[in-house]
């Protein structure tokens, strides 16, 4: 199935990073761009001079070559609006609301929606990227169904059945670490380290003794607590708030965890894994790059006006 | 029962302010400063001459009377450090670990100390300045028992028994609400407002559905997702956010929350209660200015050295 020639060019293009990759047939990256060039550091009328910077070069040595880009660059505050595809929504749905730009030196450029679902109280959830790298980890694993993680800022847990995303959630566990980390006083007894296990394992303990929803808004205040009665040492108290809401995070993902898979950086996909080995969760780590790979489903389905 | 000479000199000093009363027999408030001279903005060495200047007044025309103070002054970043007094606390266990502060213009200054309990999986958790409203609410309630709710940056739920404060627990939720707001994407859709009732109960209802601890990471970030559907207006966020923290905060504490009583401003104590109606569980408001009146039954027990 490998090819030695470039068969597609594909960008995930997020709110903090750009990531673009030249793609032979059979998914082998031939060739990567990684920059902090995110969304927010881009100006409306920018992005296709950013874009010419990164990947011109892979044009000039070839032929013209389709281009798909998935991410946040597709949102309001991106380069051009992908209105999102309702759940549930599969490789054929998602490719069917694919968004053309026109683009000077480009040509055509596809950009993915991202998805939006309801959950079950009827309160709307949306992702942009997480669909398209969802994708990419049931082609690589050659599934049709499972439970997927996408953990991070804004970590997605999404539910799909026949090849189809039915249903996600979105948990604000990354940004809420930070926020309590650098804006309460949380922060203030905690030291910077090398990050420490034991810390870890202690917050998801602690996650895994939680009981009601908002024992969560007590349970946080002992990672000062503890640093004060010198129960954690001031490197192993962010650790511990780390592993809390990890943990609370899984426990509550929990109504189908087990065996979920997870997409993310290899640092995060191990903690993950380790939050819910002390769970009893068995997670399993998805391939890497199941960006271009999603993308690369998806332009096997892509019919351009 | 009331005099119409001062009895005491009551001072509560807290982080963001400083209170003071000068206080007849009865517990009757003759007169008042408040002012935002919290102890964060204080120097070390600086605490007597910020009394001097605002209570120098109250003894230059008085014989010399008992003072006391109560808040985290009394905290290692305060003026002098007053070792907490473990639960179960009441009058005289407080009393009896009153720390004497030697001042130049004013002799010997009481320093109630603040107060330390474990929680049910021996975590430590800790108080200074709510443990004295709590015995100012007892006094003035004529009561020894009951569950006291005293909401704020830090929200404490005690629960009093024979006198003492046997347990309680700290919620984050104020200061986890203004980190949200003000740190991290959810604050991106809102518009400052008057306050609106309606998306505080939208937001009370939804803390309602919970089901698990980590349920609230996904629910806090239905704030964004109403907002860019146009489900709730811009200016009825922030009192949606507010409504689901408050709400999961009240079923956490709700294992003792039906009848329990209310310390604090009446703008906090109406909100809290309106959340209470709203589950089900009747909140009730205590009379103002705790503080005096619990620093007043102190001083009944109080030996200085």
């Amino acid at each position: 199935m490998t090819s030695s020639g470039p068969a597609a060019i594909c960008i995930d293009w997020g709110t903090s990073s750009f990531r673009a990759y030249l793609v032979g047939v059979g998914g082998t990256i031939i060739e990567r761009v990684e920059s902090a060039r995110g969304i927010l550091t881009i100006a409306k009328g920018e992005h296709e001079d950013v874009l010419a910077h990164f990947i011109g070069g892979w044009l000039t040595s070839a032929r013209a070559l389709p281009i798909l880009m998935s991410g946040m660059i597709g949102a309001r505050q991106g380069w051009v609006e992908a209105p999102y595809a309702p759940c549930p929504a599969g490789l054929r749905e998602i490719a069917a609301s694919i968004v053309t730009v026109g683009a000077r030196t480009f040509g055509a450029i596809g950009l993915v929606p991202g998805v939006s679902a309801l959950d079950r109280n009827g309160a709307p959830d949306v992702m942009r990227g997480e669909e398209t790298q969802i994708l990419g980890a049931l082609a690589a694993l050659d599934r049709v169904d499972g439970t997927f993680v996408l953990p991070g800022t804004h970590s997605k847990w999404a539910r799909v059945e026949a090849g189809r995303i039915v249903s996600f959630a979105t948990y604000m566990t990354g940004e809420v670490f930070s926020a309590l980390k650098d804006h309460t006083i949380l922060g203030r007894l905690m030291e910077a380290g090398p990050g420490d296990e034991e810390g870890f394992a202690e917050g998801v303990r602690a996650a895994s003794r939680l009981e009601r929803p908002g024992d969560v808004l007590h349970a946080i205040f002992m990672t000062r607590t503890l640093g004060l009665f010198d129960r954690l040492g001031s490197g192993q108290l962010s650790d511990y708030l780390s592993g809390l809401l990890i943990g609370a995070e899984l426990l509550s993902g929990a109504r189908g965890a087990q065996g979920a898979i997870v997409i993310g950086s290899p640092a995060l996909t191990a903690r993950y894994c380790a939050a819910g080995a002390i769970l009893g969760l068995a997670l399993q780590p998805s391939p890497e790059d199941c960006a271009p790979l999603g993308q690369l489903a998806l332009l096997a389905h892509w019919r351009p006006a």
